[in-house]
């Protein structure tokens, strides 16, 4: 079995020979900058996880988990085109250091390269693994398209924000541990469970996210706090308290989002206040046990002796407890 | 065997079923809008033919043929974004009717159902089948780039050209012969023909266009003449006439060239008039049949009866004797 470490030097390693050497350079350029900024690697680790769960080898399960990264990073530089995005994990975005066309083709590019990595799969198991991957990916899109519906739509619901997370986030690191079982062999209920696991996982993760963006510590969170509240997101935080105030805190609330995005008559004060005094940390945080706890009822599932699910239960818990 | 009109029938079916119905709507009704605007459907009729050489039935090579057609509209309308065009088959472009994002998003979910509907091919040949694809679409990619590029350098050669259009244009149709092939049952060797075949129409296809555009006749031709010369593009035309001229012709090119994306100073006439003083159509006439002629040797070399060819022949005389 091998640890969260010797996983991410197999992706690491995957990701130099990613074949950016390429011509035209202006194409594969850009492509080599968006892996060389790194990240978490959250997603081809996961999905190496789970093939190791099953199989004492994770070879064949590598290229497919650098193309659900590949995948991952085409969004994330098509999103920042849409979202006019200056900055992506601390570097200028690719629309910024080169310019909109480049941006826009060399994501395409990414996303056959994605397609290229995914189907290198053991051949028995690759029709089920496109089908699992094209839903996906399809499902990803609409998610991006809820999220720039929701900047304009005034009323948007919990359960809104929580359908737009699940399948602009969640489905991908589902898909993730899911295609990872299957080749390292999972039986499909297996593999199923742990779909579930990487559905819920997705869930917990984001709301944390939308947490720690109100209410992580300045120190340990690397961005500035309240970016989120600043840019009027429609979190489920805010969405909550909309729904909560009493119509007096709504009025204002609504005159706060009315304004521009910065931090105006004290607005991100203001919100976090009235986020503290309807106890909103308390119930996203609620949330997030929930997803949680069915993540831990996923894994207990999985038919593999409890030994083997270390690893991942590992580094499920620390995702959990993170501060960034 | 079917004739083209029941071929462009079946897949007018097919593309009646694209799910399109989906939600979020903002995401699929411009992939609807697009698929309306229909287009020649020469790439899937194409599959759809090199299948029906080799078997009686073509329905299973229906939705391949459809996810190729997919996917060219899916770079259609990313490089209407990126030439920042108005129109395209005399419709609004999908970036002008909604917007950018919109525009960027829909396309890359187009690219998705395009892998969704090629994939959906006999298992036997499904790596094939992607493998193909994949490296298909990654080229589609880099013409588009080296298309772009061309804009702002200076020196570009005649190679350099017919390079840009193999890779933008030709690999694709090359595949749709191919991939159909290879779903009919082709043996390989015959599929390769195939892909030749469809490569080399791809390259006398597009020289054609670019001489239509500035010799056509303007009553058939259904745009305006000269719309190429007008806006400084990169043709094969411009690029030879640039080679040839002597230095006197050639410093008025260069000046002509320089000056705006209109019909300044009759423009369009002085380099008509240069293009006849150097036989720059005949010379460009002579590259067309130097391509088509490699088509026929192709279709020649593929082992099925000679009456089975005929609607493939049909087509591409057809094709040859456009006049739009």
């Amino acid at each position: 079995m091998y640890s969260l470490e010797e996983l991410k030097h197999f992706i690491h390693q995957a990701a130099k020979d990613l074949e950016v050497s390429r011509e035209p350079k202006e194409l594969y350029q850009p492509i080599q900058y968006v892996f060389q900024t790194g990240g978490k690697r959250l997603r081809p680790v996961l999905s190496l996880m789970a093939c190791n769960l099953f199989n004492d080898q994770v070879d064949q399960a590598v290229m497919p988990a650098l193309g659900l990264e590949v995948f991952h990073n085409f969004t994330l530089l098509h999103d920042d085109i849409m979202d006019g995005a200056i900055l992506r994990r601390n570097q200028t975005t690719v629309h910024e250091k080169w310019d909109q066309n480049i941006a826009i083709l060399s994501g395409d590019v990414m996303a056959i390269m994605a397609y290229e990595y995914i189907t290198d799969c053991p051949v028995d198991i690759l029709p089920e693994v496109i089908r699992i991957f094209n839903i996906t990916a399809r499902s990803v899109c609409e998610g991006q398209q809820y999220d720039m519906n929701f900047e304009k739509q005034l009323n948007v619901s919990t359960e809104d924000y929580l359908l737009m997370i699940e399948k602009k986030t969640s489905v991908l690191l589902a898909a993730c541990l899911q295609i990872g079982a299957l080749i390292g062999g999972a039986p499909k209920p297996d593999a199923e469970q742990l779909y579930d696991f990487g559905l819920n996982l997705g869930m917990a993760f984001q709301l944390q996210d939308d947490i720690l963006d109100s209410f992580g510590n300045p120190e340990l969170f690397g961005k500035e706090i309240g970016g989120d509240i600043k840019s009027n997101k429609k979190t489920w935080l805010l969405i909550k308290a909309l729904e909560m105030a009493n119509p007096g805190d709504k009025k204002e609330l609504v005159k706060l989002l009315a304004g521009t995005n910065r931090d105006d008559d004290g607005k991100v004060d203001k919100i976090l206040s009235l986020y503290n005094k309807l106890g909103i940390k308390e119930l996203a945080e609620k949330l997030v046990q929930f997803y949680f706890s069915k993540t831990r009822t996923s894994i207990n599932n999985v038919k593999v002796p409890e030994k083997r699910k270390l690893f991942l239960r590992e580094l499920t818990d620390s995702l959990m407890n993170r501060e960034k």
